[in-house]
């Protein structure tokens, strides 16, 4: 095991009508203006916008809005929050909605106290200040309502990039899981693949005796084939969004990840696709993750036969583990085909032709990717290309 | 699920010769003069105090100490704390050791600011203020450093109570496994029965549909079987130490546990044993938890089917669940007694003439416990003379 740091912070308030109690949350943590930022019209038309104005002005909290966040939320709207912020005095960042609204908040609160350029915190400059974030979660995928990273697409080149540090933590996190069980299934597949992959993302370590987060991450990926099932089936379903929900959180607040060396090529080869076919985050992650597991499975073909065995419930196969590897890649291939998600690069759009971009852009200005296999251009086109 | 509030914003830092940082961590969190508390002698022959002093030197933090923190700590040297700390202008609390040392330092630390007796907040008022607290781990059992609780025994009576609030949780609490591989093994296999413990209290529910708490707990029940026997037949592995250490945590700083019933009963009677005969805490544990399930097994068979075959690898028995629930039950108690743990209250030297006494005690002003089974004083009657 690694030596390691974990600080989280954040005051998780889950369960029923937690919204309500959003502007004595906000009081709490020393905010006084809050920017209100969301996505489209859904948090309007589901009243959310209205409760969270209500609890607000109950505990005297002046606020302003901007919506407009999309799926892989851009550098334009930052900027624009980040000037409507100053202008406003905000000094309080309040989120309404899944990963996109949460990171485009947490980089404008990047933005407001900074006199340079906020991206350049997205590309590797440290972070160290920023405003409070409390978000209101309604979408069960990214954690980010307890993470310390924030992914952004910027408009100038199309590059979709990560900033990271303890203060991107939420103050707070309001967390209903009754806000999610009206999203479309595509939504809620897209969120149960990538609560999955941030799973997979530290379980492929070479980082050894690491038999506690590896339970861990088996115990978040066991509930989730559970869970994700029955919220497939019967969407309305209370309690397998709040197993959902709370899995979100636990599968990326690095709990689960402490003391390994963990992967997350995936992740970067995936930024390209939602950038390039306008696919979900999830989706990409879907198209990706069976060949990346059969490119990577040589470097360590127990871990995926053990991967295969607990998770999957294949039978160990002694005499040939390789076979028990590739039967526990199939089965989540099929779990994730069943859910509703596309499994090939095809299925989205995707061509064989539009490989050589996607591998140029990945590795534009970002020389390293993964982990467990260290991603050169030729693997990354490598693993394009069986995904296809 | 149940609503739940989750606030755990403790600094840990773990791996070997994190101790060497306990100055500047301290002079982060804003304390000037710190107490360092501890047990006995092993703090100073195994250099570990010499190394924290050598730390707050460097610091430029100053301290007083007091040692002589017995297992199941009291209250007369909490009070000696809390007046050595007012007398020394002291602003920080600094325990060495076990979860013994930490929750004496949690009781001096709420103590030291408030008017009345310290012991009010062990008999139910609200924890609201408390001098800060930063632990150095020596022994992996209670969880202490990430919790939210203290469990002191008054010497007027004997009376072993727990005072509980989020404000006990340390801000910071350095984690060397290295610093518990020369523990003896009975210490190592009450801390490794303690951890289990605190997981079966939680695991043992009627709140339904909390499949990843339950996973998570099974996780950490699963990783404390294989490290626990690593760590007993090679007391000096790092690995199984560092595997023990982080699960003592994760078990207790309710991160397992939210959104759902738990019991405790258990702990409460447990509390009764190690004071009345001297025994660890996790002795009494041992001696109680075999014959707590046997009786509790009634109420939901399942449940305790699921225990044997998620935990201990039972085959399930589709005709006789209850086969299956005492095979857990029966594997359960052969791993304590494998690990050399008691397991029955004769070994700890106790006497069925004694029950009456340890079940007043046990209910002198506190006349609830248990939430799975809600104890009575008859029915604490019977576990007791189940477990002798």
């Amino acid at each position: 095991m690694n030596n390691f740091t974990f600080y989280s912070p954040t005051y998780f308030v889950f369960g029923k009508e937690t919204e309500k109690q959003v502007g004595q949350l906000v009081k709490k943590y020393g905010g006084h203006k809050v920017l209100i930022h969301y996505g489209g019209g859904s948090v309007k038309r589901s009243g959310l916008l209205d409760r969270v104005k209500a609890s607000l002005d109950a505990a005297n909290i002046a606020y302003v809005e901007l919506g407009g966040v999309k799926a892989n939320p851009r550098s334009g709207l930052v900027r624009e929050g980040i000037e409507l912020a100053r202008k406003e005095n905000v000094d309080f960042m309040l989120p309404l909605g899944g990963g996109s609204v949460i990171d485009s908040s947490k980089a404008i609160a990047l933005g407001v106290p900074y006199d340079g350029d906020f991206w350049d915190f997205y590309c590797g400059k440290a972070v160290e200040a920023a405003l409070p974030v409390g978000a209101i979660v309604t979408l069960a995928a990214s954690g980010s309502e307890g993470s310390t990273d924030s992914v952004v697409t910027n408009e100038d080149g199309m590059y979709k990039r990560c900033a990271d540090g303890d203060i991107l933590r939420p103050k707070f996190s309001i967390m209903n899981p009754e806000l999610t069980t009206t999203l479309p299934p595509y939504q809620t597949a897209s969120g149960i693949t990538d609560i999955i992959a941030h799973c997979m993302e530290r379980y492929f370590t070479k980082t050894k005796d690491v038999e506690l987060t590896d339970r861990l991450l088996e115990a978040v990926m066991l509930t989730m084939i559970k869970e994700g099932r029955r919220a497939m089936t019967d969407p309305t379903n209370y309690e397998a969004r709040a197993n959902i929900m709370w899995s979100a959180t636990i599968a990326h607040n690095n709990i689960t990840g402490v003391g390994r060396d963990q992967d997350w090529g995936t992740h970067h080869m995936e930024n390209e696709l939602s950038t390039t076919y306008g696919c979900s985050h999830g989706a990409g992650l879907a198209v990706l993750f069976s060949s990346w597991m059969r490119y990577a499975m040589k470097e360590d073909v127990l871990r995926f036969a053990q991967f295969a065995v607990r998770v999957w419930g294949c039978e160990m196969d002694f005499q040939n583990p390789e076979k028990t590897a590739n039967e526990g890649i199939d089965r989540y291939e099929a779990f994730i085909k069943e859910i509703g998600m596309p499994i090939s690069i095809t299925e989205i759009g995707g061509k064989e032709e539009d490989i050589p971009k996607l591998v140029e852009s990945m590795f534009h200005g970002a020389p390293n990717h993964g982990n467990f296999i260290p991603l050169t251009k030729e693997i990354a086109s490598e693993i394009y290309h069986m995904a296809l």
